[in-house]
């Protein structure tokens, strides 16, 4: 099973463990341990808990850069949907991880292969480690080939835009009419220049310039919730 | 003031900032910001946001090598203990970096600069900052100087057994046996009392009583520790 394990992870990450035991320690449920004691093994609690904070930098960093105009309070709030045990349950599955979980008895008749609880803890000890044997960017390749693609996809936030973010923002307080409305194009077809206006009420909250009306679109409400958040720190 | 604290982090952590914009950040709260609107500064939260993660891992890491016999859970528990609000803005003070965080009016007249919510965030921004200009083993390092020496001092060391608090004081400067020797027991079996030392090298260092063999091992390594503390203190 662990030889199937690793062609797996081969095939499917381009990951060779340069110690099989680290990798099959991560597949190793408590329960199977306790039923197998003359075997000596080492359950996969503690990659967990290294696992666990691995994953928390890396999805950390991506949102740091790859958001630069979201506050704090927003990147936490994405980074919590992201490392969930509802999400990385679904990541683990996603990865064929769950046929690989070496459980005992008991667990396994009562169905503990598919209980996110597990699973989340799984994806985690994988990610420690994969972290312990492979180093950091390996660790960080593993998640741009699992994760990234989710979050670019807009599994986890209309955040992701920031039309939708504004809109979000926005309405926290009740219904809003927001106005993207644009003022000019400029040059020639090739490298034309699109500037918008958002705004709301007929105020201009913000705008922006972009090589199509969309990207202008996307600019100009970035600005806009630049401008709310320092507005709002304010008071 | 930008400049003294680039001095303090050059001489104390051997630290020089490529992207000295980074450093001011880290030291920049939101108040401070909403005061002085027209500088068009940003504040340390996003940056709190990635040095919280930085630091969950560096520390994760570190205690999983170092205790490589304790279980999750506990590893748990000393993580938590370590990164707590109130042991972050300790070391926020010990750096000095409460001198230097830039803050609004109002924060300074409500004694902000001694808020530990506030030392807290501050630390762990300084940490993302660390992280984005000089990288992971940069921060490692940073953290070696001034968290590691006060985990391997007992700082933490009640969040562990003393047993392992013991091995862990007494093998900072190499390995060491540590004999735990049954003495005598004592009383009827419902009432039995047994009583322990501890040694190294032949050297008795404490002695515990205990309603068991364990209980009265504990007791007397918790002795240990504390005439250890002791001494370290006097000299």
């Amino acid at each position: 099973m662990l030889e199937e394990l690793a062609v797996l992870v081969k095939e499917k990450f381009q990951v060779v463990f340069k110690n099989q035991t680290l990798l099959e320690q991560a597949f190793t449920h408590s329960s199977y341990v306790n039923e197998h004691r003359y075997l000596e093994l080492t359950d996969n609690e503690r990659l967990e808990f290294l696992g666990d904070a691995v994953l928390e930098l890396l999805i950390s960093q991506y949102l740091y850069a790859e958001f630069p105009e979201l506050p704090e309070g927003k990147l936490t709030k994405m980074r919590a949907a992201i490392v969930r045990e509802d999400s990385l349950s679904k990541f683990a599955k996603e990865c064929g991880f769950d046929q690989y979980i070496r459980l005992g008895k008991g667990e396994e008749n009562s169905n503990g292969r598919k209980r996110p609880a597990l699973l989340c803890d799984l994806f985690e000890s994988f990610l420690g480690a994969l972290y312990l044997d492979q180093g950091f960017d390996a660790a960080d390749n593993f998640i741009h080939q699992v994760i990234v693609p989710k979050i670019e996809s807009g599994a986890f936030s209309h955040e992701m835009d920031h039309k939708t973010a504004l809109q979000e923002i926005l309405q926290r307080n009740g219904d809003v009419a927001i106005n993207y409305q644009l003022v000019s194009e400029e040059g020639p077809a090739h490298e034309r220049e699109f500037f918008v206006e958002v705004s709301v009420s007929g105020d201009v909250i913000g705008t922006g310039t972009g090589k199509s009306k969309k990207n202008a679109e996307q600019a100009a409400a970035a600005a806009a919730i630049k401008k709310i958040n320092e507005s709002s720190a304010k008071h």
